[in-house]
């Protein structure tokens, strides 16, 4: 297999055969080569030590040594919220909204969000606030339509071996951040991204967010060990989701501070200055206030951790 | 919400209001009203309380007094394999032959079924023998291609909250069989159903294929209570995957004509003419030999079940 | 390590080392000699290729080729209670009855059974039937009190995993049911049974009962697939009890019958004179017209399986 | 239900009927009075606002403001080790060690632990030392020889709904430190705890260890959204075990500042001289080394929680 990606130019061979590594490694042209065990080549740590870390322009970075946090509302509902958003991010130094157009919703007959107006009437406000958007894509169709108005593309849980919607994200150039399945591995996250990888696209970003258990005390269990170990499976950046992971307001400050001590690169929150009000995933989202406390103490966390 | 589907026009109201829905049901050209409580409307029971059955023509049929049974190898491999599965089909009365050509696969790197060309060549064998195609579609924009060539659509476990793609069956008019999620619920495989119900096509089958759990002895975890629920909340027809539900192959039996007794309208199980040299799923494929004794078998519980 | 059972004298060599057996074998006094490879031993078919049958006496036997059914309330109430109960049993020829007077409860608040003196007024009007009783006992303090009103101890879900009450229950010439725990795996169930064997009573019945999953549709997830494969990797009688399985008493039927074409030697139902009325578990409880039609369909469907 | 304690006396009405509780509150004697939805009553902070902390004597308090480690080996096994952990515990000033003298294993024929003995042994050295002694009792016969030698009862995972032992803890006036089940639900955790308090102990400590889950890159789903619920369901400290909660070595230590961050009221890890050495659990027990530098970062962690 012959990958070509925006960094570099990579030639996987799978096979059962031993032979020594070295003879391909002394041809012309190759500056490297490595010998992976994973299933998933490209995006294992075990040929790529160090950390990626990747640059959405404007001194945006996000990956080890740079703590990203990502809020906003589940649906992007209206103008004047969007309006509302950008100011509370801008007021708290946050660089990146989250926002749906395109929401899976579990029946047809709920809200499926505003669609690629929505998304263009988004872009307007945050271009000239100089925010970055990160939003869901769910079909391979959309992403040409989407593609000028997004900074990260996001691949839902539902979505998470859709592998055609994978296979055509590695063509693009632009950031991705793959949700791990409803109760998906952590190797299938892996592979996931491989799909991604494979096809071109270097710049990918894992998620966790909860899996499905019998426990019925809260939404999803957050899974922090999967957090822990990503970050030595992969050297992609981790994001954790504290709002899907518990699904309950008041308990997603805590599961955020500790998604930063299990060694997540970055938070995606929901925050709505609403929420009783928002169209969707309410009893998740924080409260401006609530999201301001938050993003003070993950900034202490995280300095804490990186002082270790 | 408005409803054209093969079969009739459906007007659907969702509220929290209590009215006497008599009203309405007096007005011109309302045929019948009911009251669903359920979260999904048309493919609950609640308002359709006879069975769907349905008719692929040539006299196959699949529901409620018409046990089906498909059969056939994982992928599609080569015409020589085709013809030989033809065979085994016509010699035991088998009027329906699945096959993937298109394959979702954890990694990028594995097999990936030989695609549309796969499915001419199938296509043109079968018509001749009168049998009828199962196959897996991925993606929306894989139908119009395929349409032709196809008795049944198929959405993988992976696909079964792909909703845009759910969307898009809704608006052919060939059946899907529509698999539960990798660890999906009762309740979301009837929402799922009733995606493609309210784009306007009736014709769908409900299949449990095995759950996501814990126990590593087999597999998956076949789930026969839900082949048990699912028969009493929807007028759907609903089809057993053995194969996929233990994973190996010598308790396919077993579990095929356990999921009878449990109320199943058919079952799906995968048969190879030399299961260990199948491109994939070997490890639960059934040789024609195994695969006789079980047709015969679930004849004879079928009968058993229906004299009770 | 050295067992000796009411059947035989066993001696257990655990070790890395390979060796040829054979040196053992030949040895005086050795009448046979294996290599078991699974984590249990003694429980394993890998050395006991003929199944157990269990000889509860008066012609009661509980293995291949002797379905077994019991039946019974899941509390024992009151003398009415139980008179009422065997007259159902003996008109249905079934032999064994089950019945909790020590019941496992989630809350301390809960109805905890009738203890001691509700089994000896159990047994006294058992025995004039001539009616065998199954029952749980829950910790070791209260095996000697029960042993002589007892057929079978039952170890329950809860403590399938409480070791110390499984060697107790190894050093009595009782047979014992030992239940999966709530989320017991396949290979800790054969552990759980080699603890008991190990401690010297050869006459076990493993006992699938539904797992605990994430899907709330019903109470638990039977699970047939262990059924199957329990029967191919010990030598011991393997029972489904559908009540608990499936929790829901209209699907109770269906799941019984699966149970047997997945391979179990006998079923154990909740049967209640007025299931509303019972002091637990009502809701998963058939009355007496419904188990009547249980129980012929199940002999047929196990004369059916026998006929394969 | 009358609930006597070391600290008080509880009068519990279970009921339906809707009736004035002031009632009640205004007789003789009562002292105050509360309405307590939750299906377990004591151990609800709905009556019970103040967090409970437990005095060890000698200065060592668990609970809220008073972070708790306990560390030691998996099991007791010989005076030498002993001695070196307590070295290691003192040169680290950590007051609670734990170790196992009976041992669940899930083979009857793994090592079972030193017993009554090993305890006995292990007592003297800590007395000289003023170390507390956390280690787990299995069965009801155990208590009263353990009872002169322990400070702290623990029931183990698998004992979490053994209800005639936690019954039997409850009579006892000793703290008991109590695990969740392999999948028990929190709601079942607080049940148990309930058991314990109603019987007349008022001294418990719940304890996250990991579920049960589907995924295999680690043995236990450590669920933190159950710390973060559990303190504010119960009044009882919350103990965190990360050593069981991912069960491998290397993510003990970002589990553990985690679960600080989740709410944890302290953390009970597995530490050894010579962790590849260990009679069991040596891959997921810490080093000294490693141990000594999560007791710093845990104190760090704590200090910032406690900030904010």
């Amino acid at each position: 297999n012959e990958v070509n990606t925006q960094f570099g130019h990579y030639l996987i061979g799978i096979g059962k055969a031993e032979f020594d590594i070295r003879s391909i490694g002394n041809l012309p042209g190759i500056k490297d080569i490595h010998r992976v065990s994973d299933a998933y080549k490209l995006v294992s740590k075990k040929w790529k030590v160090e950390d990626t870390v990747i640059d959405l322009g404007d001194g945006v970075r996000i990956g080890t040594g740079h703590f990203a946090v990502m809020a906003g509302p589940c649906s992007i509902e209206s103008e004047e919220q969007i309006a509302s958003t950008i100011e509370h991010l801008q007021a708290n130094g946050i660089k990146i909204m989250r926002g749906g157009v395109y929401k899976p919703r579990s029946s047809p007959y709920s809200f499926r969000g505003l669609g690629i107006d929505g998304l263009k009437m988004w872009y307007e406000q945050t271009r000239e606030a100089g925010i970055k958007i990160i939003t869901e894509v769910m079909m391979t169709e959309q992403i040409d339509a989407m593609i000028d108005y997004v900074d990260i593309f996001q691949v839902g849980a539902r979505n998470a071996q859709n592998f055609n919607l994978l296979d055509a994200l590695g063509k693009v150039d632009k950031p991705v951040l793959l949700k791990r399945g409803i109760s998906g591995t952590v190797e299938e996250l892996l592979q996931a991204a491989e799909y991604i990888f494979s096809n071109g696209n270097e710049r990918i970003m894992l998620c966790e967010r909860g899996i499905r258990s019998y426990e019925s005390a809260y939404r999803n269990t957050m899974d922090l060990n999967a957090v822990a170990i990503l970050k030595e499976k992969s050297h992609l950046p981790v994001i954790a989701d504290p709002s899907h992971g518990i699904g309950v307001r008041r308990f997603v400050d805590k599961i955020a501070l500790a998604s930063v001590m299990a060694g997540a690169d970055g938070v995606i929150v929901e925050v709505h200055q609403r929420p009783e009000k928002a169209f969707s995933d309410g009893q998740q989202t924080l409260s401006y206030k609530e999201a301001e406390r938050l993003y003070s103490r993950l900034r202490q966390t995280y300095g804490l951790r990186e002082s270790f």
